[in-house]
């Protein structure tokens, strides 16, 4: 059953901000913004190997994600969900990010040595109240 | 010591979006936007009794914070902190922020019964890296 909307469709369509938050070892919450995409069924960001959000993840795979409109702060999506993570395709898939987000064909930010990751998050809850 | 610099406080006196990510029963997070003010030493965002984060927050007062610049995605603020809640005030406070974010003087969501509470977050670690 699909579980996103088409409206939420649309505004993960759109180079909106995404703040993904994800658990700690010491059980703290861990926020920080990301691009994000969606293939209509998942949300996908990408991240690279090592950083504190891969390091959450492969340790405890689930994520809560909160999407606003920077037009309009009502125009939001706010879910819950399971990860998935595979390097297969991330270099391409970040620099189809950079497009969206920067209108440029390669990923500006890419360091030395740095591995990208696809975050691909299954929805299993909608959050309906902050 | 003082922990934000001139820069955060500058963005948090702005009508910015921040995500607030707490930690739910089970252990999973959560994440949602909220409106977010500072005394130029905490930060300081509203909710009402009984709302998922002020629940989260009662059961362990720890956030993780992340705001970002509407028209600037690489202007931000990642903090984590610690968290004391009070309703004193709290009515008044939600309205100075309606006047900040909506320019109105009366905050127009108020429900009835709704119990709001102010929420004051000690910054104890700036988050480098997402």
């Amino acid at each position: 059953m699909a579980f996103l909307t088409a409206d939420d469709i649309a505004l993960l369509n759109e180079p909106q901000l995404a703040h993904v938050a994800t658990i700690e070892a010491d059980g703290t919450p861990h926020v920080t913004p990301v691009w994000v995409d969606t293939d209509g069924e998942h949300v996908i960001f990408n991240t690279a190997k090592g950083r504190v959000k891969h390091r959450n993840l492969e340790r405890n795979p689930v994520v809560a994600i909160s999407v606003s409109d920077r037009a309009n702060d009502y125009r939001t999506l706010w879910i819950k969900g399971t990860v998935e993570m595979t390097t297969e395709g991330a270099d391409e898939h970040i620099d189809r990010m950079a497009k969206k987000y920067l209108d440029k064909d390669t990923y500006p930010f890419r360091k030395p040595g740095e591995e990208r990751v696809i975050v691909k998050v299954t929805p299993t809850q909608r959050l309906s109240q902050g």
